[in-house]
């Protein structure tokens, strides 16, 4: 590193790409790994028509929306794009998310409930019960590691009637050949963490968001961790690498 | 930063993105400047025909082809797309690279004669003298800064014919109101550093380059530097912001 290297100004990165997305560029960003690898993105994604969905996600992120029913909370909801689909539907989704920016171009492009802050500070403000969370674009790795997806199964536990369901998708880490993402799963397993636990920072121009854990599971890892906060597996659809996974009170 | 965090291994980050477009991909990789400031490249516009270039690069770009002639070193050559047009017109250039993956790329493409290295090491080579030298993309910038540019002038100068020129293009700095960079030229003055003279490193998936000086002058800067080291420059298009400079011996 030169003397002069700097870290980035803290802030809202991920926000601050989605604004200028909503304002017509394409907020393209970066997502950093704690191994040095980058990946970017182009914001522009997340503002696609449900029918053109195909192009950038997943084909079974819009099946989802026919898996849910009733109150729905959508967790991390980036700019969204599933709330919006879900009210089109004629439901009253509320869109959850813990970056500013999202939470504001959620609003401005129609979404009439959102919160901003994490599930824990909203299941807090006891609203009432929820028939279902939607943690889609593979929101499911909020879940951040092992260890602490107990306290987020156990939160949207509360926030959800007795039958409520988690629908939500996830990417299987090893449906990967490339040596940069095996070498990072080795260097996991060698510190004592689940193979598809990422530490990851989002970047956009001068702005670095929080290092936040991102865990990628296969099926089966989604399994074991559900059953010990309570909930069962009860559908997956075959990893591509992304799945959708359906979870029901045990 | 997390613990965990590490630097990105050392490598040709640029090199490895222009392989990947080449190969099909779209090798979209990060600029990172060391104020934590990042921008991001899509390689596939380094592998544009000339009637497409305006799509992605200044005007000026093509017209940089009709101001050469005779024996032509491309400095800087990228993927190759200047050697390429002038070898459809005839000529017979150098594509000189410090990047082995450009160099390797600019031979898969076609460019008959190319150098991997410095223009130090080049002119190190005693290699026949040219009539000009083509620094396009905003090579000038490769300058690197206000006391550095002396030495890649005399060498260009070494290179060159006594009445040979160099053709370059670059970004005149003050053009902007991006109060990101604005702050970044305010930081350069307080450390005594030309406002425009950016410290930067190419990102591609697991690598980094090396950290390399990139300096960005008006046209007047660019006089004032010219002509200390012997060199005037001789004509100039408008600024916006990129701009195409003529160099002559003084």
């Amino acid at each position: 590193m030169p003397d002069s290297a700097v870290e980035p100004r803290l802030g809202d990165a991920f926000g601050a790409a989605l604004l200028d997305a909503f304002a017509g560029g394409r907020g393209t960003h970066v997502t950093e790994r704690d191994d040095g690898f980058v990946d970017v993105m182009d914001a522009t994604m997340y503002f696609l028509e449900p029918d053109l969905w195909s192009d950038a996600w997943p084909g079974h992120d819009e099946a989802a929306l026919d898996l849910v029913h009733g109150r729905i909370l959508d967790v991390g909801a980036g700019a969204g794009r599933h709330s919006l689909a879900l009210q089109t539907r004629g439901h009253e989704p509320v869109a959850l998310d813990v970056s500013p920016g999202a939470v504001e171009v959620c609003r401005r492009r129609g979404v009439r409930h959102t919160f901003l802050g994490s599930i824990e500070e909203f299941a807090d403000s006891d609203p009432p019960l929820f028939d279902a969370a939607v943690l889609m674009g593979n929101n499911l790795s909020l879940l951040g590691s092992p260890e602490r997806s107990g306290s987020m199964l156990g939160t949207l536990r509360r926030l959800l009637h007795p039958a409520g369901t988690i629908v939500g998708a996830c990417l299987d880490p090893y449906l990967t050949d490339d040596p940069v993402h095996l070498a990072y799963h080795q260097q996991n397993r060698e510190r004592g963490r689940s193979p598809g636990q990422l530490t990851l920072r989002v970047r956009y121009r001068g702005l670095a968001g929080d290092w936040f854990d991102w865990l990628l599971m296969s099926p089966d890892e989604l399994a074991v961790i559900a059953d010990r906060a309570g909930w069962r597996l009860d559908d997956v659809t075959d990893p591509d690498p992304s799945y959708l996974a359906v979870l029901r009170p045990a």
